[in-house]
């Protein structure tokens, strides 16, 4: 099996140049705004990953590798305009350097050239690749929508956290490891076990980014550390800190979401997530589902060595080293 | 051939339900919103009359004439929301409804079903699908760009505008005209012949609508007479009224677009239009595209009653009886 590094550095020698019409420019110059921030390529390197696994021709899975690549930037774009959010990886976000309708077009448009790149592909194995595909597509949306509709919502549960990550995060690396293993000519269970290790690291990877976002860690953390801490966030480790809290210690959570004062908020939150034990109970479940990420990834019949290395960057990504 | 009433009687009875997921609400119900307007159907009624005329199965076309029911409604979402339009059918729109954001999500899930249910027909079909329809999307994204482009530029082309108007409207009905063929199994050649009927039909459509904005036509519009004079809005009869003025004419012309009294302005530019002659010519060249879509019908290899039905389909959508 081919090593991480060098299966990316084929897919940038494929796709450095412009993968896109060009005229109109203003419909194609905030496609390229997007495409050309550096992001980390985990969904293409997971499709290379898994084909290169299963013995299939890495070659053949270039096109939906960045077909996943473009899709994922496309909910960027989208996303950023529902959030209002104005810098991404650094830069400024589409809706703010072309604006809101612009930025909705391009992100239509680059759904669109997902399905293209997507489908470049032998004919036979274009229904596999669009089954799974369309169906992680409606559910990243209706995690979209989730996320949105537990901002207003008071009584979140774990369960139903768990599930917005699901959809909104999980299944999109769960569906690149399926495609990976579809283009490999991989058997239905070896898709299903693949997509599972895709969906356990996606779900640990969420709840350590909660908890990286609510505790830093040296300079892995791009943000302002307590960012969702100052939103109120409903994250995992919030959740679980409302749980486990005493009467008293969730009286003085609630005092804390109201808190005017940024820094005493973060402190004083943060002190009883730890102190009420929602912090380790967020890193204990999210070593458990890293552990059944590996688990499903052990089950598959392929070499040691693919599976280290696969098990590598799974803890890259998990640890955001990657 | 069967009746477009029996067609579009069968389309019902497929999706008179709901055809999306249900939950969350707050996704779904902007979708339940924008389909449950009562449109024309037009999209799908050419799908199956193009699969119906060259012999195929209607039940087979019946998925694709959805999508393309689904796409086109998507469309009208987003556009909506970059044309600030508060009404479409004469119910408030999505975005006023749901707000932007719900919207943007809405008509991105929208997307995701529109190739859900193109692609649920024999694998063996689905590449041909896929591939007119890609390259349809990606036309229409450019031309509701070059649409928007148009807007602040004083310099527009006949040629140019009618490129907007074919990427931006046409191709869709060529598209769907293609893809009843593609179901139908008929030749390249066949397909390719069915394409340009929609397309030609598409572009004469677009400018007897110019021509109905602008004098409008007993109870035909739907919509206030003079709306894209009073927007000067570079429809193909304004800028044939522009180019054909005299020198006079022009600085009359270039007057009135300023002109702030509403009935002055609509009044003063229809006169123009006519003693021009960019009314007269705006309707031969409506006629001589009407034509051209007929010629390419006519050199399809079907049955003449199937022809005439088609023919008397297109004559009722050029004059908004459809």
């Amino acid at each position: 099996m081919q090593h991480p590094e060098e299966l990316l550095k084929q897919y940038e020698a494929n796709f450095s140049k412009n993968n896109f019409n060009t005229s109109p420019t203003n419909l194609y110059k905030p496609v390229e705004h997007i495409m050309q921030m550096k992001g980390k390529k985990i969904r293409p390197l997971l499709v290379l990953m898994s084909c290169d696994m299963f013995g299939g021709d890495v070659q053949q899975a270039m096109s939906p590798a960045f077909a996943m690549e473009v899709f994922h930037n496309f909910t960027l774009v989208h996303d950023d305009i529902m959030d209002k959010a104005d810098i991404r990886r650094g830069q400024p976000t589409v809706h703010k350097v072309y604006g809101t309708n612009a930025a909705i077009l391009a992100g239509d448009v680059m759904l669109a050239y997902a399905y293209k790149y997507l489908t470049s592909v032998e004919g036979v194995k274009i229904p596999a690749l669009l089954d799974i595909f369309n169906k992680t597509a409606i559910e990243i949306f209706e995690g979209q929508q989730m996320d949105v509709d537990f901002e207003t919502r008071a009584d979140v549960s774990l369960h139903e956290y768990l599930k917005m990550v699901e959809y909104k995060t999980s299944v999109l690396l769960a569906c690149c490891m399926q495609i990976g293993a579809i283009v490999a000519g991989a058997s239905a269970d070896e898709q299903k076990k693949a997509y599972d290790f895709g969906l356990y690291l996606g779900l640990s990877f969420q709840i350590k980014d909660d908890l990286l976002d609510a505790f830093g860690e040296g300079e892995k953390v791009g943000k302002k550390i307590g960012g969702d801490i100052l939103l109120n966030k409903k994250t995992y480790l919030l959740i679980s800190t409302m749980q486990l809290a005493s009467l008293a210690q969730r009286e003085q959570l609630n005092h804390l979401l109201l808190e005017a004062d940024e820094q005493k908020k973060i402190t004083g939150i943060q002190e009883l997530m730890k102190a009420t034990g929602g912090y380790e109970q967020s890193n204990q479940k999210a070593e458990q589902l890293f552990n059944a990420a590996i688990e499903a990834l052990s089950s598959i019949s392929i070499d040691l060595s693919a599976k280290q290395m696969l098990t590598a960057v799974a803890q890259k990504i998990n640890t955001r080293d990657y």
